[in-house]
């Protein structure tokens, strides 16, 4: 297959790149980058020297580079991809999207928490988790690649509420990431010594990852959820770290709780079932597609504790679209994403 | 005042001796370390050299230590202090326990969480944080230092829990340490490359600062709180952040929770607030005993989210022993504390 | 190709794991530690869980080990891989020793420098720096893979004594590495808090190092080399640069310098030339077996200045040994190692 | 003493006003930025909320400030502090300089190396380096304080230099530095993910701390010095190392070159002799105006290996200009200063 990266110099897009290599059945045949036009990929990122050396392209006339790709990736800020999206409509390209234009069903939603105009309302579009979403993300045109945040806080609360464990009225969750997911500008609050030996929370209350994992969490437990969302930033690369609680309904046990993990995720590559009482950490997934679960219960509250741990960039971002363009293209799940973790 | 520093040798007992050098009214005569007793301190914290040269002792003579002292602080594994407390009952000398052995009203709930018998039930102990025990603190034969998190914690939710604006049923606070909260002794899950780049949670419901946190604010309220305390562990080497998640009664507003913190803490030189709508971090207070709180409220939900962020090291144990024993001496509590924040 | 690994639990064994798990002709049949015997792998490295669960086997029947086994990986401390050598002498397992037991031409240097005795002086043995060595590496049955400063020191000078381009007593390496050269033993010069934010150096002088890259340059310049190499440890898990000086001789010009580079390295798929000027980085070539090399002249001190980066645990350690195991089964040399580095 | 800072905003500038805050007998009377005029320090900088309030003036009307101080402190880039000591040149406000502005004698080496024309090349200027220049520093008008990289470096190889120990055309400077010392604009190259883990030099052979420690080696020897000097990046917030390599003379052993040390610095307070195969760490040194010293001699090369450890932001900029404030105020030098090292 042919694929090709619009906004390929984010940390995403970079990180795509390092994954599609090592894809048997994707070959990258556009890059493109709006400030480094014309410049060799392998000099905006110089990690990819003897690798990709091709030349960046503006996205000016992505007719031709959608006719020249079987998928595109897109990685451009909130509002650019539906444009695209617009563009490429009548064309067979499909479109992985790895922002949030296509990621809401109900797109007041989106233009109330991202500021934007939805200009593509009536868009086939599927959201792309692929835990959640298989059988819909394999014949769609449109793939709206589920967030970082998102995909550690769904996928681990998701078995609670698909069972009805818990009272989806008090779910909180307190979520920690690397710096990474907060892109590639340089600004002051991300410079080195400013965040280096410090931890913050940001975005309390207001982050746009909020209603996408509540339409989510409604959609799997079909009782409308309005929760707490708090992101931090963790003065390290790759990595994010949820932390969520719930308040656990009359009569739901440990064994309870932990049936539903089992029997949601025991036949899923990507999740790793840590089990009751452990602790997943962010550097055992650097690098990889895995998403890694432990629950915890405490009988004096009766909370449910629940921690996930994902590498923001690869399960969270660029993993989770080859793991959809896997399924979009009939593919083993796994094709270039067998790869162990990188530790320490 | 003569001081001594029992178990120097800790990290919290090597920001004493930081910390009591610009202290004018404080003398270190003794430092003790079982383990490195005869070592003069600066072999043991190279950092020292040319500032504490002097040796290290045993506490085997802890009766002429006591009596060469008008303070000793205590910086000992749980169980330690209350032997030295009793042995010292008789003498004039006053302890400031940076341990928990001191900390609780209800020796039952200390030998609960701390898998120790109580051997000091009858001791008059002061819970040692000045900002709500200030006079208590003022005449107090032991002061039981409070928690680094716990300091953290209480001072966020004081407010809050003292003007019943919260339904204290619904308390989750979700606290990040820097790693030498860990203490110095070197095991694998704090070698360098294991937690470099890394995050993790700890201690999830059983963590022993949960029943500190809940006695204090069952006393402020006068309602027994139950809560959520869980830690976790962020690759640097100081600071506490905690993020605590309440749920608000009906009809408190934005306006009531901000009176709140500004009837409570306007007058406390130690507590910074940021305001509503801020995020305090752990940089800003790095090396000083500030407190730094802002909050949030999340109409949506109708719950209120609090930050704060101290040192660990310092308004979360060491700093704030001095400030108690500053409070105990009768002198301006700030004396050896107007500090600046060590940034970036 | 059936392959073990003896001593699995360091983190080259580690590493090794992760990069042969890619490797499509190599299968690790063993695993082996004598601290975790009959442990699950993945439950000493959980980053390894869904991945390596196999059982952790003792070392003690080796002769069983290696009769299931083409090639023996060795990761262990100096004097033990010389055991399995004698040992193994007559079988046709070959070995490849991740250790410094076969580095050495003359045994008596690495005694004197690693002060244990040799017991297995008239091994057939390789030095195992594939960019060197590589026709001898074919059919060694014994291949003592290179050290990791001394990879990338060796690298970065090779050109220019082969040359004859700089006066050899003037060679100063000032090498900086990752903490995860200093292995995976808990010990407090490596516990989390004293190394961060922290910056030293160690060995001046004594590092056992500099006869290997003393060895090396001598073999490839014939002129015995004696020099100074100072290892620094730097605050972060992976990644060395080699900082390297020397006097150029007389009539020694820029375009000689890079002439070299380029003469030497041109067909090498893992060296990256980065070019005169150029300041490789340690996260460019992080997970990845590349060698990055930029060079400097100072026309007022008439040196040249040489900056080398690698990832200590791949072409420093384990990667370094897959591309020695590529060549000594004659296949590809990149075969599962083509992969591109780990950014950001 | 009444102060004043310009170019407060910088970390020098914030540096500064944390050691000022404990100085007896310095007030902060003006704080100036171009970039925040008329905000209060602490909005630029939040860990200084309560401490200084103030508002942020801008230079425009420098001779008001100037009539208003006693001293002033100038943190700006180069070729801004030299058109400040032209304006106030008649008036008795005396001016430490930390940037480069006065650190030359021969002003055209400065236009060299700093690109910029030198507009004030009559002006009576001290080298402010306290160790070797006190008494000419007790009545500057004009104070060029000593840079970072610089101070580290000098200080560890004057002894040598001073009793010509050391062949000075065999000298090399390999320095390492935390990146506060990079300034607190926000720039790619300083973004926190390409920084963190990771490793890299600058400024080979072309940085202009290079020509201020030649001239202070050639005043100090005698002996014209030319040598090579790297910096590097330490992923770390402040701290410098610089190990620093010479040819010892013919005859010259251990016990000169330890002599030598002694004789130079015993009755300095602020330089710590580690000794003879010690190791300075820049945690030792974090937060205080020390500068730790160790030294190796390899009798294989014939090398002395010397490594100094500063806070670049304390020793490296703004305690050494509270430093040479005290000897022109004829204070007692520590005043202000006598602080343990932040650890860890």
């Amino acid at each position: 297959m042919k694929v090709s990266i619009i906004g390929a110099t984010g940390y995403a897009g970079a990180e795509l790149m390092r994954l599609l290599l090592n894809h048997p059945d994707a070959e990258v045949v556009h890059v493109t980058s709006e400030s480094h036009t014309n410049v060799p990929v392998s000099d905006v990122y110089p990690h990819l020297k003897g690798i990709y050396d091709q030349k960046l392209e503006s996205l000016s006339d992505i007719k031709r580079i959608g006719a020249d790709s079987d998928f595109i990736f897109i990685g451009l800020p909130a509002g650019h991809a539906m444009e695209i999206g617009r563009t490429l409509a009548d064309m067979p390209t499909r479109i992985i999207d790895l922002g949030a234009d296509y990621r809401f069903h109900d797109t007041a939603v989106y233009e109330e928490w991202y500021k934007v105009p939805h200009t593509h309302k009536d868009a086939e579009r599927v959201y792309g988790l692929a835990e959640l979403n298989r059988s819909k993300i394999k014949n769609a045109k449109i793939i709206g690649n589920a967030g970082c945040y998102t995909t550690a806080s769904i996928l681990a609360l998701a078995p609670l509420v698909k069972e009805h464990l818990v009272d989806v009225h008090t779910i909180v969750i307190d979520a920690k990431s690397g710096v990474s997911g907060a892109g590639r500008s340089a600004k002051l609050p991300n410079h080195f010594p400013e965040l280096y030996d410090n931890f913050k929370a940001y975005g309390v209350a207001t982050h746009r990852h909020t209603p996408e994992i509540e339409q989510a969490l409604t959609d799997i437990g079909g009782e409308k959820v309005l929760l707490n969302f708090t992101p931090h930033l963790v003065p390290m690369s790759r990595g994010i770290l949820s932390t969520c609680y719930a308040q656990l309904r009359e009569g739901v046990d440990e064994a309870a709780v932990t049936k539903a993990y089992h029997t949601m995720y025991d036949d899923e590559y990507f999740i790793r079932l840590r089990g009751l009482g452990a602790y997943p950490e962010t550097k055992y997934v650097r690098g990889s597609n895995f998403c890694d679960i432990g629950w915890h219960i405490d009988n004096r509250t009766r909370r449910v504790i629940v921690l996930s741990a994902i590498d923001n960039l690869v399960k969270g971002a660029a993993g989770q679209a080859v793991q959809n363009f896997n399924i979009a293209c009939g593919l083993d799940e796994k094709t270039g994403l067998a790869l162990a973790p990188v530790y320490p």
